[in-house]
């Protein structure tokens, strides 16, 4: 069975060496085989630091780049970057799915130009997987789709659910639509549209959540449109990140806080682990007619190999023929 | 000067001890003047708990109650709740401000309703306060205003902008517009707008925010639509008690950690007073006729009694004055 990954050696923050590593490390552990595309002189420089005896990597050269800083739609007009490049491979055949910790646009942009989208689906999404305090939650949308329509956040349920089932291995997630109350009366002109086709839709869905709902395990998939799912998004990551800075300001100003913060760091390390965005993977791409996962920016090898593992798996779970069959209902 | 502060006694989650326990506590530690609006019975036995003599407290009988389940609108109809009478007692010159715990947007009806709009203002809004790194943050519509015009958000920074620099006492405060990110081809319809009109504004406004910047210090004023607020709130709220409770769940499971945390307990306990919401005080309406401080349902009497000194100094702060100027011109 092919089961070939491309990974666009170029896009993160930093690239390739993140990607080479992570490449390395997804063949090692799960015996994964990759195709690292991007500017094969600097590539085999970072490969040249690793053993990879044994190991079924290629190489692919591409000689653009999509930056962070470039719009979605540079990828028209640089068909040799390697996010497009990458995606070639799966339209072609060679490639099974694609990863990439480049600009989220792009990538979106590159599937869409290159493998179209799935028929049927209105808008394709990204969906970004939160811990919460059983498990974790699949938000959808955090992509580009900032102004949607009530069958965009329709359609965007039905492909989390497929995802986390298929996936995940959850059957029937249970689904909610992020709104600013749970009464049926709260929501705004697009949440209470979308809100009565989720109630005639084919899913386990429970009305609307709130903000709260996100991190407290009571639903699996959080649907809500581009604008809101980024928000949320940041607003996560940069609570977490000013709780842990004040906590720590506290800790640094008393002797015996520091000493007890070392008794526990056990328990802090082990929380920070179960709250690392690398265990959750990448975010995969929903609606395109082939398998994308983004990474963050900022992956570290660990995250890009878990993520390469997941795209394998996603390409292979039955997801796109599910998804397929629903969306020609 | 007239000071007298009606507190509506019967909205919240714990009312009306907690209300009165907060008034009793402002007028001690404050000199503050308390009307307390309720069911006069129930207001007097828990009066009779405490010791109230020179303390400066008046009742004020009304016969119904809002709850928060009731639609704001009930206020029409429920011409004799504490909350419509509380703002009565305004509208009558016979106290300056109202607090209240009870059901936000019927505290936001029943203040359009008995006192107006300011001339001028389109949409009343209630700016929160949040924590940052450095100081606090106030981000506005948390209210009711879930579809928004671009002038909306417009008016919400001037207002969210006045409020900060008379209560807070801060010079041209920083003003944000929450978007998916800070470059200017970033955000949806809404705020791609309102963001014409505020770059024209007489403010110190340095564009587009995103989700982190609510906490990291970096601006004084975050808008955006009472949607998105409430998302932002509940998000933040569910995501500190996951944190908490996950890390919890690491330290009870391992000795030395809880032994650790035993010796770090009083950083916690700093850090938790200087996230504790009762600090940064209920939240204003801003925009309606009359002052009024919207506090948390759950509050305890320590946060009632802040809110009740809040709602003294924010009728008196100048900030009326301003506004009405502000919005003629």
């Amino acid at each position: 069975m092919l089961k070939k990954i491309a990974v666009d050696a170029m896009g993160g923050d930093n690239s390739p060496e993140v990607e080479v590593a992570g490449a390395v490390g997804a063949c090692r552990r799960w015996g994964c085989q990759v195709i690292l595309v991007g500017d094969t002189p600097r590539v085999q420089q970072e490969l040249a630091k690793h053993d990879i005896g044994g190991l079924h990597i290629e190489l692919h050269h591409a000689s653009d780049v999509i930056s962070m800083h470039d719009s979605p739609s540079a990828v028209r007009r640089k068909k040799d970057s390697s996010i497009r490049v990458a995606f070639d491979l799966v339209k072609s055949g060679s490639a099974t799915a694609v990863v990439s910790a480049g600009n989220s646009g792009a990538i979106m942009a590159a599937g869409m130009l290159v493998c179209g989208r799935i028929n049927g689906v209105e808008r394709p999404a990204i969906g970004t997987s939160l811990p919460n305090l059983n498990d974790q939650t699949m938000v959808l949308d955090m992509g580009a789709n900032v102004d949607c329509k009530p069958s965009h956040l329709y359609q965007f349920a039905l492909m989390g659910s497929l995802y986390v089932e298929h996936h995940l291995g959850k059957s029937r997630p249970r689904v909610g639509l992020l709104s600013n109350g749970a009464e049926e009366k709260k929501g705004n002109e697009l949440t209470r549209e979308a809100h009565l086709l989720l109630k005639e839709a084919p899913l386990n869905y429970g009305g609307y959540v709130e903000g709260g709902d996100v991190y407290n395990g009571s639903v699996d998939v959080v649907v809500c449109d581009g604008f809101v799912g980024n928000v949320l998004l940041k607003v996560s990551e940069g609570l977490a990140v000013a709780i842990g800075t004040m906590l720590k300001r506290e800790i640094e100003n008393r002797f015996w806080a520091r000493v007890g913060y070392l008794l526990s760091r056990p328990a802090f390390n082990s929380f920070k682990n179960k709250i690392n965005p690398a265990e959750y993977g990448g975010a995969p791409l929903l609606g395109i007619a082939g398998a994308g996962i983004v990474c963050h920016g900022s992956s570290d090898p660990v995250a890009m190999s878990i993520a390469i593992r997941q795209a394998g798996e996603y390409a292979q779970s039955g997801f796109f023929e599910r998804l397929a069959t629903v969306f020609q209902q």
